[in-house]
């Protein structure tokens, strides 16, 4: 009978700290919970550890064939968990984020970047929705959600192992270098001067493009969307004030696939 | 100085019995907490009764000028919260659903019907984007999260009182009824064999509209979605499997909108 591994054992310790952003920055590591997400970052060679309950890998005996698994007690994977369910199985995988140069160097045709996103589960979720869209990266501005802590992970369901993700990047020079490369950046914001449909009429949406998003309550600061090539508002019918802004960046980023 | 309302007055305690589903239901009442769902509910002359800590009465004075406010403790208001951050502020509002009836008699331009939705945050963005995209009315189908539960209203934004909602309906016989009526049922689903954009093409989305939206992580039961006219993909350029609920409603309905 195989030993488990308790929460007291050195590797499951080390492993604890990268619940927090101060040991994942330290480390370089970073966890990916659940079968989806150890699922893609398996496909992506991006797993140092792997750690799972007998429970769990029984289960997921399928997925975890030849991978080498270090059996862990219960409540070993509860402390490596950052939801409310722990799901017995956790993948320790390397840092992957990029150099914000990357983005002017060599735009992709469909990039995001996040000011001051919050919220980790609607970063989860719009890292899920750029890669839907097939975007090539989302950038991360300094003072938004970390993009490897579990519940962006979970929520991301997978895609933050499709994607460049630039993190804690400054986005005023950002901004200044994808324009100089060509991109054209547009930032979405409620009070925008240009609508999402004159948008794709004017033909903004069919070259290298750059979303801009802001804060889900106070949305973009008007000194950063200025410098933007163009505002653009998703116009309303109804009587709402504001879409969620992971509505929002869907409708956005679909609207630039489609005119792709 | 005015007496404050504690925890053990009748007054809250019986508002507290409207933080559970059954207290709703016996009751005929819900509870809609901070500023934007409580200015909401004002303006829809939907409010029997306010509650309100002292700090809140002050902070939102212009809004609560004239409206009856009972002053409570701090308690008392986080026991009428259902958030992790009481905000102070509580009406207690009568429940605003209408007869599924109605969807077949007056259809709306735009309606949703939701099959099993099961978080009360992503119900609560889909109201707000239902609103926002012009629809009439909103279909929590039985077994979907109760729409007027806290996180629910909240998330709503304050739309929930914009549209008519309908609670715990059987879907199957709504969606016969209303396609009799001469709507056009589209089912969202992944495995659609009409894309959105096909869906466009063919005029479907001009008339008379009532969507199908399904389960968080399951879809939609395809027994069901085989009683829509048609089941419509969101087409996907990258490598996601799936979009998040919400977000392929708002796509899917920011589409209606601008087709009519």
């Amino acid at each position: 009978m195989t030993e488990l591994l308790t929460e007291r054992s050195g590797r499951v310790a080390t492993a604890r700290k990268l619940t927090r952003r101060a040991g994942r920055d330290a480390a370089g590591l970073f966890l990916a919970e659940g079968r989806q997400a150890v699922s893609e970052a398996l496909a992506a060679g991006a797993v140092t550890e792997l750690f799972a309950t007998e429970a769990a890998a029984a289960a997921h005996a399928d997925l975890l064939a030849g991978a080498p698994v270090r059996l862990v007690t219960e409540k070993a994977a509860a402390g490596l968990s950052e939801t409310a369910s722990p799901q017995g199985l956790v993948a320790v995988c390397p840092l992957r984020d990029v150099p914000a140069a990357s983005l002017a160097t060599a735009p992709p045709r469909l990039a995001v970047a996040l000011a001051e996103l919050n919220d980790p589960g609607n970063a989860g979720t719009v890292l899920r929705t750029a890669d839907a869209c097939g975007a090539g990266a989302v950038v991360f501005g300094a003072g938004s959600a970390d993009p490897f802590q579990g519940k962006t992970v979970r929520s991301s369901a997978g895609s933050l192992f499709h994607l460049d993700v630039v993190r804690s990047a400054p986005l005023e020079p950002l901004l200044a270098d994808v324009r100089a490369a060509g991109v054209t950046v547009l930032a979405a914001a409620g009070d925008g001067e240009t609508t999402l449909p004159e948008a794709g009429d004017a033909g903004l949406l069919a070259g290298p493009v750059l979303w801009l998003f802001g804060n889900e309550a106070r949305g973009l600061d008007p000194a950063l969307a200025a410098l933007a090539d163009h505002r653009v508002r998703v116009p309303m019918r109804g009587r709402a004030e504001s879409l969620n802004l992971a509505v929002a960046a869907g409708i956005c980023l679909y609207a630039t696939q489609l005119a792709g």
